[in-house]
């Protein structure tokens, strides 16, 4: 009790981040779980964030994009057990009035509040819950580790573990701290797959270039995984940056400091996505999967999300068949320009690839070494296009029987 | 992918200390969430463990308590979702069959296998379930930061977020590392109550004096917490110290650096112990017991435990009432010499404090002013008994009207 500690045994987390202040509570919406979290920056922040592709879009993504767009937010509030989507007028008058409690609550302008829901999508939006639960626990906010830990788990449905991340590095000698919390899609549950990011730095940096390393960072980490191959209506992923570090704003493209940064966000971002897609519990192998040689970055990657998304592959990498051909076929779907007889194909596991194809001649292979090698949990997929100098990597998750059986038996 | 970053967005957890490797698997004992976990140790460890003083034990429990006899052990297993107790002859069957199974996958003696259970009482245990789990997943041991989150979250059972630590400090200028783990109650499920920590770090320690470190820290960490005021029948805290830093063993007592590593393993289990208190969703309030001026250690915290334990001082800081007398009623049933017309008393928060008492006498103070403070979620009840030097520290929360209905309500 009053010991000198060289540390505390505290986890780190968005609460060693300057000035960011955490809680996690159970309001009542999910039954005997956290699903309101709260995330408090004690100054407005640089802000910047991206949300779903899909057409139909929650209520609470409408009132989040409307406010991204003064660059500024200071405090980001999610439910979890309800998505709000699919709620119409309802709905809409329900994400006002969470990001208004919010607002009110807490004395700052409405435009500094990012709103979140995640759960079941098409339920009334439980208004009352929402409002009277973040006027009740606002005042609890606190910069405790522990704080940090209810806000990872308040915003998690059937995820089996928190997500999170943090990490440290220093600009012109001044220390800066990112941390982050995610949550993604027990696959068992595709119609609640809503996959959510929630970052928090110390860092000073202009809005407009916080948007750009947001938008570019989101393209190389989450926008590269698939699980289910849907987006929710309610994805997003939000950045604040609240410049409590001290250092001086970063304002250009071009300065180093804003590239170590990025490096950084983008670390982040790929650790935080890499977690949602262990979280299947209907999955039984992750999978990187990498293209290089591509003439575009945008070649590499939309190969990558199309040979991930094939179902075909999926079920090969759980039945351990090094089947090259169902690759080559989803390569050839894709959508971009694609010489399979230019093509080199290397599968294996982490630590040891087999070369299958070599200018897209199959290649002699011991066939019973390499369904061993498959049998691991980490797998690596990797195509050379031998067609330029750009890559794109990204991981999934195989498909499986049990995610068939759990996903047949959801009825909700 | 290839960026050179001055660190990774790991969160720091059981798999940093060195020779370290966890997993937390989906066995299918619970609905949809992790409830095996493996802790495993690259090589033997010197172990230490203190375990429930109920009468009625858990078969794992029993198991446990003879191998951790050696002073070894090289893997911990827990099981969540079934507690393994009042099972008779089957459930001690199950436990040994655990044990054999972790041994034998990982071809290592028997007794260097420590096993833990929670969950439900009574049930049947699903050995075969518990056996295949383990075989299954122990070649998924990962020393990656995720597969110590996913053991965090496989021992839990109605626990609303996964409680961690981790700290490190130095010896004669080489690095320590401790981490661990715990799970408590949901206070809703008391007869689920049980309360398990892991630790583990990589100094060495003899194992007589690690067991000497082991029962004094528990003393003053998890002894000092109440949430029910029961001992659950599988309460377990094992530390396995596996010696990896490869720092000069540790054998005396009265070695400072034994006392450094000794204050460090408290602050870790006063950290894990404070996090299980704060994991009551009946509760709204963590309460912080000092009592000071004692003639012994002991008699502090036996009164320390009998004020927390006390159901009317519970209410009464639930109810925000400065309702001393209730606190000396339950010093004076506590079985230890107590005087109260010697004692002073301090009602409060975290900053706050408000003296009530002194030498016995009430004093004047502002009722709404305290009433005001009370309502703050950290309380503390500071009691000198102006009778010696000595003090004790515990942690315990309020007993509300949630967790009457939720316990009224539960009938399982």
């Amino acid at each position: 009790m009053n010991n000198q500690t060289t540390t505390s045994p505290m986890i780190q987390n968005l609460t060693t981040v300057r000035g960011i202040s955490c809680w996690g509570a159970h309001i009542g919406i999910k039954s005997m779980r956290r699903d309101l979290a709260i995330i408090y920056s004690e100054v407005p922040a640089s802000a910047a964030a991206t949300f779903t592709q899909n057409k139909v879009v929650a209520a609470p993504i409408t009132v989040s994009r409307r406010h991204i767009k003064s660059g500024k937010a200071q405090v980001i509030v999610c439910n979890a057990g309800n998505a709000n989507a699919c709620t119409g007028e309802q709905g809409m008058h329900g994400a006002e009035a969470m990001a208004e409690a919010a607002a009110n609550t807490l004395k700052i302008d409405k435009e500094l509040v990012l709103i979140a829901s995640t759960g079941l999508i098409g339920e009334p939006f439980p208004t009352d819950n929402v409002v009277n639960g973040i006027k009740e626990n606002i005042n609890k906010l606190s910069s405790d580790s522990k704080a940090g830990a209810f806000a990872a788990n308040a915003i998690l449905t059937t995820d089996t573990f928190a997500k999170e991340g943090f990490l440290d590095f220093d600009i012109d000698g001044i220390h800066i701290n990112i941390a982050g919390i995610a949550k993604g899609s027990g696959m068992i549950h595709p119609n609640m797959a809503t996959m959510l990011g929630f970052i928090v730095s110390d860092i000073a940096i202009a809005p407009p270039l916080l948007d750009k390393a947001v938008k570019e960072c989101v393209n190389k980490s989450f926008n590269m995984i698939t699980v289910d191959g849907d987006t929710s209506t309610n994805d997003m992923v939000a950045v604040i940056c609240n410049g409590l570090a001290g250092n001086e704003m970063l304002r250009s493209q071009d300065d180093d400091r804003y590239l170590k940064f990025k490096d950084q966000l983008q670390e982040m971002m790929i650790h935080l996505a890499k977690l949602i897609v262990s979280d299947g519990e209907g999955s039984s192998k992750f999978i990187e999967y990498k293209v290089s040689g591509a003439p575009t970055e945008k070649i590499a990657r939309t190969l990558v999300r199309s040979i991930s998304n094939s179902s075909l592959v999926k079920t090969a990498m759980f039945g351990r068949d090094p089947n090259w051909g169902r690759i080559i076929c989803a390569s050839g779907n894709a959508g971009v320009p694609f010489d399979y007889t230019s093509v080199d194909l290397y599968l294996g596991d982490e630590k040891t690839q087999t070369q299958v194809l070599e200018k897209g001649r199959p290649l002699q292979f011991d066939r019973n070494q390499l369904k061993r090698l498959l049998r691991e949990a980490h797998l690596v997929i990797h195509l050379d296009m031998n067609a330029g100098e750009c890559e794109g990597i990204g991981w999934g998750a195989d498909l499986t029987t049990d995610y068939v059986m759990f996903n047949s038996v959801y009825t909700t």
